[in-house]
């Protein structure tokens, strides 16, 4: 940590600073140049409130000048981290549904925002196999931001999607959104997501280190990367190490579409930190429309998979309609998606 | 609810966009203009999701024309809410701890971020008092954003707050973070706060509705205030009326202050709402320096309360001490808040 | 600055840091703990571009721990600035049309968003005369976002404005929005006007640098409270040291508002510079409903004027019609204004 | 347009909103509900200022229902415009200095970003033509922050670029910054910048309108999409239909790059409006080393083009350093594109 002292700060103001750092465990190195005196600290800063030494008398700033997560980045893997998946229905028969992210091979995670019936999530896990995709996601508890709307089908929602995804080896991938949810999920699904309104329910993250199967962390609304990393260390920090960090826009002042998504968040991540980056054009920017475009970017920015909702009647789905794809547009896509990866020097 | 066709819409277009309205129970009108049909819907508009409107073809824009709450609204008690608070403890002996928030007296919320030993809260409880507060304020769960941070004291640290108050004749105001909390938090507290990252946690409102204790609901970082309204609707929808919204600051550019305090946000949500409405300063700017003249704004704008963090050594408080008064800088700061709660028709 | 090292940085990286800084005139210490190496430099880096130093291979950080404007600090003239006025008209016979922003009193500054007409801007001119302001503003030239709508009078709306003024002893204050403007401008106002659009429209300010009248600042939609000090720091640096600030909203992703106005900028400005600052609420909120309680605001917090658009016939007037007082409630505010500005120790 | 009365309105409300709809040119239509009357209407809308609406007694909501723009809408030219360059240098000798923006092929534009010297401009011009680009851009005058910071070389400057231009065939496009720098760069550029600051310069942007070379207009830092496509039809009124747009990134909170860059304004602007789309991933991230996986992003997301700063000493380039390529790495970026372009359908 570094404290700028103000130009007049007297000694004595100094010292007490000095004095605060160094009750806190930290080494202190003084340099006074012609107008400012620096105050450098090296030691457990990373679990260190520094808001308060902001307001201590004379000082002019604080920064931090090491990242305040440790497990998610980059250096503790820098050869970057392959989530394995297998699934966790303990009456699973089905051949081939394994896969992974954060390969070479560029993931297709995808399905409908809320399971509704047996013949939809059917279809759509059809349509995944078709495409060539390897994951199906699917909503059983919605939580949506008003009252009267629908709020998903539950256990058995979550149920019927696993056995479309057993009949296509595809592996299932559903939101999890309070502590008691965990252990109902946990022989279901394969992956637990954790919407972008929980990236910082911290009780539900610590809980979820204790799991041993994958997460994929959504980014909050208004979270910053550094925020997202923190979230994820809460995660690991437990001893599970399969996370997957997922950009789905932010909120901005721009109202064309729903979210902004944060492109550039990809490559900052995997930058960063050695944990696999899923793009989610479908939030990202809540409009069918613009959702092939994006996809397209997201993985020539780098990304390790993507996350599409898609709807054999998207116009009808219950639930985010304008940002569904319909199958057919869905399958169209992949395959101009699978031509994209290879030349930025992946599959698909 | 309104739906724009694009001047080029075909007659069939138009067709399709009437009959998937009227299967949504909606009454339709239409007005064709020279350029442009423009389809007019009235009827369960508030329960819909407009966004699958959007994507059908030659369509252009969809409008919602009502406000998507109902029991938050201003018009469902013009007279607005004035929240009376009980104690809920129930060895409570201590004298004179009724107080209300919404009236016309502006009221005083104070407290640390986190309760830490008996001294502290009782020295702190002390202050509220002189100052002629009526509500101590205290985390005992406190959701950090990173894992190695102090996590709080949990029912033993809530179990201090509630004898401090009693002694001082305050009621206790501490947030709660999820569904399992709420049990042994409810005999103890007399006002759950939920927190600006749980204002969309679904589950835990719908819980709370069931509640008979008033809520302090705060909007949360990146939220829009019909997103806090709608949030409030939850509560309110289960039965609980005793809902205060509070103001704590947005996430924008701008970084010399730690949020920006939306100020607007009073008197807008007291437009729309009959809900009362706290400000709350220390979040609001993260900076003790700017505490005072954003307080004072807030009771200028219109707030019913204000919540300030305070601790008698505000520079050691183990969480969120740069925007944390020393007790003398907050008795003095009541003292000039009473001063201009006057000059703007109110008392304090 | 600072220039927090990689840990892995090797020494050759870090002599080639200080290299680059030393070549940038800048005095560097070096501190080596245990894990990482923090270079302090002390020298000229309030015009150096830091960020060059940010890619240079090894750097994880660089901070910049002065303020890069140095006239418009608060060190600069610790008593705080009274920009004092006076007439620029040549004809001027009108008494007592002197006045100042920055002393014990709040100023009030009000008019049309445009001048439209002799009756109109005479009419408003015996406003602000009735409620106790020295500043009628109005605009002649609107910078409007659609090439379709009104422009504004130009000269012959400043003139009008002129005399309107001088036949109620007000200073007029009008936004110029190119260079090619000031000298027509110069002997008709009091007081230029830099528009929010134009707060970095640098040639511009460097202009008025050299202009011997007061310059009102206002923040761009999207501008930090640093760069609206730097960009006072032009005007400063030629010599113009009569510069008023103005916080009139930022754009944020809240709509319920046309902008959020920034009230905790007011106190933050007020202690890093010694300028004089502005609160804007018609342009703040762009609703006349929401006008007074954010004028009350922005006074509570500390500002030493406001700007208010009023117009005799509010709803007809050719621009920001939404935003604008009636003139009766224009004077009504007025005298609540002056009620809180006692009790926060001004007066009005 | 779309008036939505509130549910209590008055019919002496309603019939003065129609009055005030009607003054205005506007053809209403009446449609009342069971609870609500919504007023629709039609004529010359575009050119209204719809705030005045808000503020009507009894008004709920103002909608407007048009698209504000014509000339820049898609449905103005559904084709699509090419905007085709032709060197402005009378003295121009150079064969091939003929190029196309908004066609098959994606451009590119690259440069420094203010121009140096002769050997700094030469060099760049030359790695600009080996990498195939067409258009050497760089800044003559430089709209800096700080005052204390250099502010470009002037039309010295172009006059140099120019030169090293013609020597390798190659467009010449810089930024104007005020109407008086239009003339004396008319002989000199092939194309005009207007900065994001200028963005909404509407003087200078109905003075481009007049000019008959192309305009490349970048996003302001906090513009919305619909307000970049107002600016240039300020441009487009004028008569000068050549008009490139760009995105550049918009503010937000998010830090770890300088701007936010929207990828999907680029779809989303080519559905809107018939006007190439330019993007900038060098302003856009503000960070060297995101600058390939940017570039990536836009041509994925249908970019018709993209500017990229390049310098071939980086890392002492006055200005804008950290943001700028090398030239070997700017070399190797568009070989990967061309790659990546053939992947989208598109040619490089």
């Amino acid at each position: 940590m570094i404290v700028a002292m103000q130009e007049k700060a007297t000694e004595e103001q100094i010292d007490a600073v000095i004095n605060v750092m160094e009750e806190a465990g930290v080494d202190v190195h003084r340099t006074t140049g012609e107008f400012q005196t620096i105050l450098a600290g090296v030691g457990p800063t990373a679990t260190l409130d520094l808001t308060k030494f902001e307001m201590l008398p004379g000082v002019l700033h604080v920064h931090r000048i090491s990242a305040p997560y440790k497990l998610a980045g980059r250096a503790w893997r820098p050869e970057g981290t392959v989530v394995e998946f297998r699934t966790g229905a303990a009456n699973n028969k089905a051949p081939g549904n394994k896969a992974s992210i954060g390969g070479q091979q560029v993931a297709i995670i995808a399905g409908p925002c809320a399971v509704e019936d047996r013949e939809q999530i059917f279809a759509i896990a059809e349509s995944v196999k078709r495409a060539g995709g390897r994951f199906l996601r699917g909503g059983a508890y919605k939580p949506r931001s008003s009252p009267y709307s629908f709020q998903g089908l539950g256990i058995p929602g979550l149920e019927l999607m696993r056995e479309a995804a057993d009949a296509n080896g595809l592996c299932v991938v559903s939101e999890v959104m309070e502590i008691a949810q965990i252990e109902p999920m946990l022989p279901i699904v394969d992956c637990f997501q954790v919407g972008a309104r929980n990236m910082q329910n911290f009780n539900l993250l610590r809980e979820l280190g204790q799991v041993r199967k994958p997460i994929l962390l959504k980014r909050g609304m208004a979270a910053t990367i550094e925020e997202l990393l923190l979230s994820s260390e809460y995660i690991l920090s437990g001893g599970n190490y399969d996370v997957i960090l997922c950009e789905r826009g932010i909120r901005t002042y721009e109202t064309s579409t729903r979210n902004t998504m944060d492109i550039a968040a990809i490559p900052v991540l995997k930058k960063l930190s050695h944990l696999p980056v899923v793009g989610d054009p479908s939030h990202g920017t809540g409009r069918r429309d613009m959702v092939p475009a994006m996809a397209k970017a997201a993985v020539a920015a780098g990304a390790d998979a993507l996350l599409i909702e898609i709807h054999p009647n998207a116009d009808k789905a219950v639930s985010d309609a304008a940002q569904t794809l319909y199958l057919d547009q869905f399958e169209k896509l992949v395959a101009e998606l699978r031509v994209l990866a290879e030349a930025v020097g992946r599959s698909l």
